[in-house]
């Protein structure tokens, strides 16, 4: 019982530190939307203590010395843990592997996004499918018909692949026939494609909620709760843009989305549409098992599962200082972030400094310890 | 040795007559572009006795009333045999299977064509595979990314799929790679991927060049011929539009081509890049497998391998009136059609009326005669 302290009648509980496996931070190339320092405060402050960072920077992380300068810039800033993706480009398959170790794993766009690095040729997908190691993480940006495209090509290469931000109703369910046939996919899911949907644009602003894949329907949103079950990861895809350069006549696709994804998944679970375990197994277990990540020792974080309040209209540590979920009533915050025994968070303070963060592929990997998870008994509270 | 005569020191070979499963003919609804009496003349001037109709008429064949008055035109107004293709729609997966076995088989477009046909969405296209009956062939219309989604949902489903007319070096990969792992795929090529490239726009015209798929690059086509191994079928995608419909400010795509395949064919062979088997192989043998299609009892047709002409301007039977290929110096000909022992072409005048074509799926199949295609020797002629 020691991971529930009773403050003035709310329950909090004791959840591992969640790992976030799809973050964009911007840098380098565009530290005014968001960089290692600010991005990772952010994480904090929605209870994530590691982040895999996405490769589509300026300039893009696709060689040795972008690699490279990536890490210096993650191991200076980063005030949670981290991993960085390699990026597929059109000419570095042959190239990657020799780096491919200290990566996250590789990323690729198969679809029009923000980002330089898409890979329209399928041909291209092969020759990274025969290079890349086999033992490391592949990641593919692919909507629609496209996921049953990177499906195939990866059934061919008899390899697993990890689809990232499934919104779709023709998405999830060709990944759960892939699935039923014993399929090595995986796959994530954004809160803001379980928490939104294009019916929230004429309030959201249609500028504004621009976002790749974009919001599905009801009928979309509601295939993804219906196939909760085989989604595998919780993931924010938190892609800061500034509030200018959302309600500017060409508003580049993305939504932050560190700050806000735990008090949604935690008011889904107030209204008895998910579990703390769901959240636990797709924010922590199984990100650790799909990217082979290391367990992180006396790091924790500490969530009230009772404190009502109202997101607002500018988010505190993102420097994208505007949310799509602003008005909205959650159910349940981050009180108390642990890492490595040092209070990282704390009611709404970040206590560690940039660099406090370190890389998850050079931690020595120990053997995970078994992890409880305990929820206090029903009945109690609200 | 009766199949050769020796007329005016000319190699004449005798082939079976040519099975063209894939062709559009217009009717019913733009019968201005072409009908079945003209489409078929055009299919028997070229050396073809069997022809595929393609379903995106006005209306479209999707329903047991379109697919009777299909039926009804066909038998009707075709001089050759023809078999009628069902279109799968967005709300005719379960009612398509009960006509199923009358037509040639199911075609699915997946892509941006000449229709009103076009399929989006990844869950319509696998209620048509959970539906339709699986003895009975389907048809892709699936260029780029999306030949390997069709791939994966026929995997998925342990089905064959035929992909129509690929063009692209990425797509003849991935259907190399798919056979390789011993999937059930098959496929076709037409003519004008084979002998033109984007590079023949600017003589062509860009508005009377549009095709789909378009015209590929040098690439693309080098690689078609590079996997000619793995091609199972010619096909001429037929696709007749006027010739001031293609010279107009919205060009529709597609080429007309029947009377013009086998003259490029030959020419192929005549340079070598081609054997005659190859060609019998690709229109005759493979189709029938493919459609489970019956003998074609006392039919051939005579081929004249030293013939050398050039395409005109304006082809004779196809109402289209043009051709891409015009200009171009071809060695080989179609000399005589014979159909059911009844002379049904010879040297540029067809002998059979509307109506002498049959359903080839009313034929009775009888078991198929073993087919001896004999070649003279080399070394004779030209
Ligand atoms: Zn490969
Ligand atoms: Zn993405
Ligand atoms: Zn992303
Ligand atoms: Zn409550
Ligand atoms: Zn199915
Ligand atoms: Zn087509
Ligand atoms: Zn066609
Ligand atoms: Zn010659």
């Amino acid at each position: 019982k020691t991971h529930i302290d009773v403050i003035a009648s709310s329950r909090v509980v004791r959840l591992p530190g969640l790992i976030d496996i799809h973050v964009h931070l911007r840098e380098p190339g565009a530290t005014h939307k968001e960089d290692f320092a600010s991005g990772t405060a952010a994480a904090l402050a929605g209870g994530v203590t590691s982040v895999l960072v996405m490769p589509n920077t300026n300039p893009p992380v696709t060689d040795k010395a972008s690699f490279a300068l990536a890490h210096k810039l993650a191991r200076i800033g980063a005030r949670c843990d981290y991993g960085l993706y390699l990026g597929a480009g059109p000419d570095n398959a042959e190239t990657l592997p020799k780096i491919a170790s200290n990566s996250a794993g590789l990323k690729m766009y198969l679809n029009e996004t923000f980002t330089s690095l898409r890979l329209d040729d399928m041909s291209t997908w092969m020759k990274h499918f025969d290079n890349w190691p086999s033992h490391m993480p592949i990641v593919a940006h692919a909507e629609g018909r496209t996921t049953a495209a990177i499906l195939f090509i990866a059934e061919l290469h008899d390899r697993p692949v990890h689809i990232a931000h499934v919104a779709k109703k023709e998405e999830i369910e060709i990944i759960r026939a892939a699935k039923d046939r014993g399929m090595q996919v995986t796959c994530e899911v954004a809160p803001h494609h379980l928490f939104l949907t294009s019916g929230d644009l004429d309030v959201l602003g249609h500028g504004r909620g621009q976002v790749r894949p974009m919001l599905g329907t009801k009928a979309d949103q509601d295939a993804l709760w219906e196939n909760m079950d085989i989604i595998d990861c919780f993931a924010t895809d938190h892609a800061p843009h500034t509030e200018d350069e959302k309600n500017s006549a060409k508003p580049p696709p993305g939504f932050p989305g560190l700050e806000t994804m735990l008090p949604l998944l935690l008011t889904a679970v107030h209204e008895g549409r998910l579990t703390i375990d769901d959240i636990v197994d797709r924010l922590y277990n199984n990100p650790r098992k799909i990217f082979n990540l290391p367990e992180q020792k006396d790091t924790y974080i500490e969530v009230d599962l009772d404190e009502e309040w109202i997101i607002p209209q500018h988010t505190k540590f993102s420097k994208a200082k505007w949310t799509p979920f602003a008005g909205r009533r959650v159910h349940g915050t981050v009180r108390r972030v642990v890492m490595r025994n040092e209070v990282a968070y704390i009611d709404g303070q970040i206590l560690v400094p940039p660099g406090f963060g370190q890389d998850v592929r050079a931690t020595p990997a120990g053997l995970p310890a078994p992890l409880t998870v305990q929820v206090p008994p029903t009945g109690g509270g609200t």
